[in-house]
């Protein structure tokens, strides 16, 4: 009898690890579907900036920005297979300084197996979220150098810089590298993606110069970007795919913190919106879609870096300082003679900043994100990724030549560069 | 060794418990992720929206539908997070009439916890759910007014419709009010969402006059939309957000209701396009695309209030008549010379008064969507929606006037209030 | 005591027993909320195609375009509805041959109930993906045949093509017919689904002649597409699309093989854009969007059969090789004057056949996938479909026709079957 019951108290036992073992399945699942459909709407993300970007060019230019994303979406995935994963999360050493590592070439799932190395997801959900984000970097880059840059010194700056530089710097924070150390705190990327992918930009356009015609000595001319709609359905996919980028950047389908970063990302979003709206209107006096459209990008990449901590109301104003910096820092740029075709300097580098400051002043996560933590993170990650920007593009402007020529710019890259019109 | 073996038994049970919780959270997360998945769903909408209607309305007042869009959708999250939550889900006291009732401003975290308060997803995951569909109701009415309003005093109009009366009339069934004691029935909202915004759009547009030239003496001019390929866009993206809107109503990821309701919405959709085929061939003789377009939309808002207890063949039958109303619909309102751009009012209106009665039709609920309470529901929805949106633009008309000049709607409102042409 | 303690043990039993129904019911849940999810993305591939071939075709034609593929979903839906399913999974007899069956008209909940006819997913999520594929068929025609054909004779094809030969050709495979016995491998459908539609676009294209001016004495004109935004939108939109059709024929939300499927499909459309960007500057000495657009695409449809089974080496090379074979075979295909406006035939037929025959190259399936097999069903599989297609082609051709007027070709579709233009 005795025995029975102990033998019925052990069934017990073993039924109830066996109910265990299945719920964290079940959980594992979930977690990692989540990271797989986020990585998808990432994704969106490329056809957002492809049709953001076509919309805010010349309508001579369109076929090129088109290439351009194209590519740069298939290139940023295979360079990250190749070499951009095992840079960025290269497992650093105990001892390390936590600036470089590399775990060698190509994609090998670890001995414990694909679903070992992760208590949320696989290793083939981790490389494929990452790699979505990879390739954002270079397509910032596209939109800041449009109308003017030649195809393939510009596919070879992307394919190095997003194989290289956008790894390393994301090491530093993402890998556990030093910035992780110091409480440095970039919970999706304002500066870790954004703020990286603008840096590009502005050492680009530097070198690059404006097109002609922008700057005169009678002012500034305006040059309208050819199709609102497709600037338009550009905002919105971006929008869109933000979900995935800042609630897949949870890493699991956390109920709490997914579903705030959902709110935070739309509240921020929506505050831009207004916030540009305000400035633009105070500025020009105009209800001006271009900056409505670009207030919310830049609402969306000020919250990105705090979106897991902030309350409603900090989202608010996060977004709403984003969306009013955008139509000044637009001004100032130009001001500058520094020609952006999209203003993806002021949505990207100037927002990321400011969400990644912002994080000192809002954020409110135990011993991370001071102010001096920030700024080092801003600074370091800013002053790398300026350099190897601007001296691969300036390598690559005195071997290949950068700029097409005056006429092809004139006649469009279009016809010059593709013989092929954007529209029949 | 009975107290060995009575510690075993009970080390089973904790373990067993262990074990419950963590399947229970499990489902949770879930739950959760379907409803914020389904609230990203619900968000493409608006991109759809702003696609049809862009792709629907002339070549020159573009930029206006973009901006005012864009524009919505971000005061409408901003407002439903001020007070349209709250006023919709005002938790009705006891003895309340279940008319009105307000939680207060701003979004709070209620005390037990942002898991707390619903058993299958958070706190806020439920507001982005409930704030994607709020805006709606006035993207509805945008495009309705099209091509001659004014832009601010349609976003003040826009703004107040969202935060006060959508809310109000919502709160009656979806928060527990005096509809939702009586019976009435809407699953996902072809009253309460749709045909509001098609009250308001009727409202609107009897105020404001149709378009000049619309309606001569010599017959009813035909103004065809500027862009077929933005129209169907708009009608695809809204297709696949409507599986977020429909499936996401379910307020959990359960199997059975959520696959139903997959196959009823897409159901209703196709034969919703057939039928508005077969009605507008018998009608006009001619293959009509924006008739099958809004056909399926038709479809999709007539399946809307009772996608979660249609068998397929109910569906089949709801969205094809839908599909029939669509051509009829649109006849009459041109007849009755009430000029609406984008057929807003048949698809919303019409189609959501139709789903609505089909409830009482073919649905079968136990003891609720009688004839009689789906009529009631609709009447006063309709008539408390159409009150404050005629009286609240009649105000407005007075004071700030709501309909551009004649010059302006001639040259366009892309000119007219935005100085910028949507192409280049 | 001894009766205390038992019933403790059997307490705990009980306990464990209802932990593991709760875990099985979570797994569940996310499983099948996968499916539909996957459904929802495989449906925005209709999308991608309406606007890939309204790009590749010229402006006169577009609304007609639009107009086929909005009802060719909806048909699809129907029929798959009224036959399809029960003709692609008809439950073959035991001593069946394994050729054809049917279930019966309609759809109805299995007995069981609607969750007990599978492990991970309801009868209603089944339906409705496999829904979702059905129509694709159909789709790849429609672009093969753009620009000349009759609207009214295609859309009798394709019913009949998606609600008959579609299905029977799907049940040799996936519904566990003599294929499937043969060990013919086929995982999402490179074969079942792309090559399908390819051999009915070449039998149609073959019957409806090309262009007129598409093959001149003088040589091949080329008829550029009207908008390539359009076409681009639709490549992006086909690529997430293929997260779902790929992903979401894992039938399961199983991690590691989820995740290996995204990061082999996102593989391959990378090596499908580079192989033919490779190939078009070798061939043309240009950089040729349309070509890199296609590759994406071939590159996809290559890794379809064997998504599942391959290391992310095979996928890169299956996809490289696939974009290398695309302008090789659009050029072949011109040769042979059989003039396909958008590339379908090459995408989807040539590749198709590549990437099944792939999986014996590369795969790794115990017991399936032979070289042996995989021929067999291509061969199969490609006669069935092309008979049917071209049987049932000719007799419409020669009963109704199926070519429009050539002044109705050189005016147009869109005014010729329509009377509206695609833009004002």
């Amino acid at each position: 009898m005795q025995n029975n019951i102990m033998a019925k108290a052990e069934e017990a036992i073993a039924a109830a690890a066996k109910a265990q073992e299945a719920a964290e399945l079940s959980q594992f699942t979930v977690n990692n579907l989540w990271i797989l459909v986020a990585a998808a709407m990432v994704f969106i993300m490329h056809l957002g900036f492809a049709a953001l970007e076509s919309g805010f060019v010349q309508r001579k230019n369109v076929v090129n920005i088109l290439f351009k994303n194209s590519m740069i979406i298939a290139i940023g995935l295979l360079t990250y297979c190749l070499c951009g994963f095992n840079l960025m999360y290269p497992g650093f050493a105990e001892d390390s300084s936590g600036f470089f590592a590399f775990a060698g070439f190509g994609l090998t799932v670890p001995e414990g197996g694909m679903t070992s190395a992760y208590a949320d997801y696989t290793y083939w959900s981790d490389f494929i979220f990452q790699a979505m984000f990879a390739a954002t970097g270079a397509t910032i880059v596209s939109g800041a150098v449009a109308e003017r840059i030649k195809l393939v010194p510009f596919l070879i700056f992307a394919t190095l810089f997003v194989a290289i530089s956008y790894p390393i710097t994301g090491s530093w924070k993402w890998g556990g590298g030093w910035l992780d150390q110091l409480g440095f705190y970039d919970f999706a990327g304002s500066t870790l993606v954004h703020s990286v992918g603008g840096w590009a930009a502005l050492a680009c356009i530097i070198l690059l110069g404006p097109r002609t015609g922008k700057y005169t000595s009678k002012g500034i001319r305006a040059i309208p970007g050819h199709s609102m709609p497709l600037a338009a359905i550009g905002v919105f996919l971006l929008w869109f795919g933000w979900f995935g980028f800042n609630g897949g950047s949870v890493l699991s389908a956390d109920p709490a913190l997914t579903s705030l970063v959902f709110t935070t990302t739309s509240i921020a979003a929506a505050a831009g919106a207004v916030g540009a709206f305000v400035m633009s209107y105070g500025m020009f006096r105009s209800y001006d879609l271009s900056m409505v459209l670009n207030g919310i990008l830049g609402g969306l990449v000020g919250i990105t870096a705090g979106a897991d901590i902030m309350s409603i109301t900090d989202a608010l104003i996060i977004g709403f300082i984003a969306g009013l910096i955008i139509p000044l820092s637009v001004t100032m740029f130009d001001k500058l003679k520094l020609d952006d075709p999209v203003g993806a300097t002021s949505v990207h580098l100037v927002c990321g900043i400011w969400g990644t400051l912002a994080v000192a002043i809002f954020g409110d996560c135990d011993g991370c994100g001071s102010l001096v933590a920030q700024l080092t993170g801003i600074a370091a990650i800013g002053a790398f990724t300026f350099a190897f920007a601007f001296i691969l593009f300036l390598i690559i402007k005195v071997t290949l030549g950068v700029r097409v020529s005056e006429e092809e710019e004139e006649i469009g890259l279009d016809i010059g560069e593709h013989e092929l019109a954007a529209y029949g």
